[in-house]
């Protein structure tokens, strides 16, 4: 829907409408998996081992939200924060990731959420290359 | 994707999660409809027409988030502070709704942000009728 | 500071901008101190005894976030949705200060994060007194 | 508070915590102001020149939001996102100062909103420097 709603701004698209809708969604599924993850980590019974996932999905979930944002607004455009933003984004899904793949095989809610990441890494990604 | 990491969460249910997963997918969505919706309107022509429905939008899209969050966590289940934010996003979701119906005829952006506006609005209300 | 650029909006008041501006900079002060208290909680040794402080200092951010965004906003103004966030808001800050009362003896952190969400609670209870 | 709440943390600081609280709070008074400016701009009669400014208030009060909480959490801190996020930060509150002191004359909100920015910009940049 991101996509169709996108297509009837009426200012001219400064990007490739389908890269940038592709984030939007990326992101926004990105802030709902790591916050899901983050809350199943907390109740797990080797929580201890669980910190360093809980708080990168927490910032993860945050960063993404604030991207999707910035890069849903169409009107003046603003490239040096849509790039600051993205390489933010992309950093925060590509650590909560490979820390989430760490625990993996024991949590399937880490396995879930690493894969939501790693999407969402490379929509981001696929992107700032473009702007 | 948000259903399937719910099922993996280490304690039981204490929603049926088929509702509270549509119920999170539906605020994610209506966050970046109304991000979108607020945006095109700033950039209308007719945007002194526009400006009850980007303030609501922006309510709208800020509750949607938290809504989101608060329903995704499963730990500690707090009964009636999901009550009270299933019927801010009832109420955000309806009112915005109505005002974006207004203008469906005249932009395209208004008409599409109403429809996920009112999914969301469904999707809040038959939680809201579980917890 | 809030206090001062609500007093320059174009638009006449329709509540007391004043208790208005006390309930925004309190739910900024809420946001941030269950934001640090959360991330302290993970990394106690008795993160287990934490959990539900933790859940509800993450939900009672995100409910403040929104809340103190929703009010910020004067263009047609929306009592509905206002009264609603500022229910959601009494709620959420109540509930978490409650558990972190609890904690308040063992953990610093949780002492001072129950002040600030009782402040909240009360600025947010003010103002739903007057709406 | 938040610097008292940040002393209380379990785990040793990584950064300054005196420079690191005032980033945290800059960045939440930053989230208000740029909330309320854009909507009295967007409530101004002269809207149409206003939109650049609604715009970056919007991204601003985003950014904002996510920089303040990444960097309030302790537990494994994780270097390059904060620095990523800080960067945005330092980015998107410049910008929408530039943007807003050109109004500064004509909307006091615009004067106001554009020192609580500068401000942030110059707390995200000391940080910046020591990270």
């Amino acid at each position: 829907m991101v996509f169709e709603i996108l297509e009837t701004h009426p200012l001219p698209a400064h990007i490739d409408r389908q890269l940038l809708a592709a984030c939007v969604d990326a992101c926004a599924d990105c802030n709902s998996a790591c916050t899901v993850c983050a809350d199943a980590s907390v109740a797990e019974s080797d929580v201890v081992e669980m910190r360093r996932s809980i708080r990168l999905c927490l910032d993860c979930a945050d960063v993404c939200v604030a991207t999707g944002r910035a890069l849903a607004r169409q009107t003046d455009y603003e490239h040096e924060t849509a790039k600051a933003m993205l390489e933010a984004c992309v950093r925060a899904c590509g650590i909560c990731a490979q820390e989430c793949e760490r625990h993996a095989e024991m949590h399937e809610h880490c396995r879930l959420c690493a894969q939501v990441c790693r999407r969402c890494e490379a929509a981001s990604s696929r992107l700032l290359d473009k702007v």
